[in-house]
C-alpha cells in the first residue's frame, strides 16, 4: 500500500482538512469560534511537495478561518472551504490549472470525500478513514489522521519516505 | 452487542454531551468559560439519523454556549442544558412530541444517565461508560467517548454499520 | 493497591491539579493565558466525597484561573495555588481545620508533592506518577492523571469502585 | 541509548519547541492567533537543568508567543524563534557566551534540526523524532515529544534518570 507507482504523474495534490490534517476533532468555544489542531511534521511535508514543483490544494466541507491562516503559512494558494459538493469544486479547478484527474491526488477520510476520490487518479486515505474510503485508496498510510498522516505520503510522493 | 433489533422502532434519539459526543474532557479559560471538543464523523452521524426521519434530542447535565452552538449547526432541534434531573426533561419531551419511551434510544456514560436509561426501549453507551452504565445498556459502541462513538451508534442505527 | 483499609479514617482529602485532575498537560495562549483540561467524571467523584461529608482541598504549585472556577463549580472550599511550599499550606490548613494528618489523603504525582505525601494517613499517586512518588503511594490509581485518576480514587474511598 | 559518557561536559542545553516541549501539534485559533500544549513536569526538568547551573536555550522554527511566556516563566533566558537558520543562531549564541559545540546537548524532533545536530556534542531526540534524526542521535528518549520526553532527558542529564 506504500508504493506510489508513478509519483511524476501526480502534479496536483489535494487534501480534506478535518480528520486528515486533524484527527477529526475540532474545539468550539462560547462564541461558536472554531479551533483546530495542526501537526508541524504536516507542515514540512506540504511544504516539501509545494518545493517539488507539484501545486497543492485544499477543498473542505467545513469552513473555519483557522484553515485560511495555516494554509497561508504553508503558502497553499487554493483553498476551498464549507464546499458541499467536493467533485464541483475539484472540476473547477482542474479546468482552471489545465489538470487532468488522472493526475491529481486526493486524500480524504470520510464520506463527503468518496465521489470526488473516485475521479481522481491517486486516492489516499488515512490508517482510521471511514471503511467505505479506505476499500476504494489505493494508499492508506499508517498514521492516523492529525497524527503525522499527511507528512506521510508527502514523504511518499518526494520520495522521502521511511523504506 | 452491535445489533439493533428493530431499528425502525426507534424515533427519537437523545444523547448526552460530556462523555458521549466528547470523551468527557473540557476546556477552562481565565473567566471559567468552557471549550469543548467535537468530532467532525459524529456530526456526519447526527445528520444521517435526522435526514432518515428520526427526531434528536440533548440532555445534559453541564450547560456550555459551545454545545449550542454545535447543535444548531447540526439542525438537532431540542437541546436541554443544565439539566439536574434529565427523567423529568425526558418525560417533559416525550410528552410534548407524543412519543412513548419504547421507541427512544438513549445514550448516556455516567451515573447521572442511569434512571433516564432504565426508562428507555434502547439505552446505549460508550467503551468507557462507567460499570453500572455498561452493565445495563442494550448497546455498547466499541469506540470511547468523543472518538467517534455517536457516529458508530448512529451508523448502526442507519443500518450503515460495518459489517 | 486498590483496597484502602479504613476508609472513615479519611476526614480530608487533598488533591494536586497538574498532573492528577490533568495530564499534566496545559495550554498556553498569545498573552500566556492559561486553560486547563478537566474530566467531568472527575467532577462526579469529587461530588460524591463532599457528599459523604469529608473535606475536599486543592494545593497546587502553579496558578491558574481555570482552577479556581472548576473548584468553585464543585463546591471545593480550601483551594490553594501557587504554593512553592506545600507542606507549609497543608499544615496550617490541618490545624485551621483541626484535623490530624493521618486523617488526611493526598493525592499527588511528582517530586514537589514528595514532602507533603510522606507527612499524611493516605498517600495516594496517578498510573503515570513520578518514580518516586509511585514507590512511597499507598495507593497507585490504575488511571493516570487527568483520565479518571480523581475519580477512580473517589469511588474507592466511598466504596462505590467497580470489583 | 540511556547512558550519557560525561554529563559534567554538557554545560548549555538547547531545545526545539515544536515536537520536542510539545507533541508537534498546535491550535490555531480565527485569527490566527497560536495557542500550545506545555507540560508541568517538563518545566520541572529544565528548572532542575537550570539548578545545576547549567545553561538553557531554546532555538525554534516557529514563533508564538505562548513559548516567550512559558519559557521566561521557567527562567530560561536565550530563546530564539522563527529561526530559518538554526546553525547560524546557534553559533552566533555558542561565540556570545564562549561555550564549545563539544559542550552542547541539543534536543531536536525533525529535518530542521539534523545540521545543528550534527555540530553538537550531544545530539538528543524523542521516540517520535524523524527518521533520519534517530538514526543520528546519541540519545533517544523513550517518551515521545510533549509527553515528558524534556524531562526524561534533564533527569538522565541531571543524574535523576530512573534506573
Amino acid at each position: 500500500m506504500s508504493q506510489i507507482s508513478d509519483p511524476s504523474s501526480i502534479t496536483l495534490v489535494v487534501f480534506d482538512v478535518d480528520g486528515v490534517f486533524t484527527d477529526g476533532r475540532f474545539l468550539l468555544g462560547p462564541q461558536g469560534e472554531e479551533y483546530k489542531t495542526f501537526h508541524t511534521r504536516d507542515g514540512h511535508g506540504v511544504k516539501s511537495v509545494l518545493a517539488s514543483g507539484r501545486q497543492v490544494a485544499i477543498i473542505s466541507g467545513r469552513k473555519a478561518q483557522a484553515v485560511d491562516h495555516r494554509m497561508a503559512e504553508l503558502g497553499v494558494e487554493h483553498v476551498f472551504q464549507g464546499c458541499t459538493d467536493k467533485q464541483a469544486v475539484l472540476t473547477a479547478l482542474l479546468d482552471r490549472l489545465a489538470i487532468s484527474p488522472q493526475n491529481v491526488a486526493f486524500m480524504g477520510d470520510d464520506l463527503p470525500d468518496l465521489e470526488v476520490m473516485r475521479s481522481v487518479g491517486l486516492p489516499v486515505t488515512v490508517a482510521d478513514g471511514a471503511p467505505e474510503i479506505r476499500a476504494m485508496a489505493r494508499i492508506v498510510t499508517k498514521a492516523p489522521g492529525g497524527h503525522g498522516a499527511v507528512r506521510e505520503f508527502c514523504d511518499m510522493l518526494i520520495g522521502n519516505a521511511e523504506p
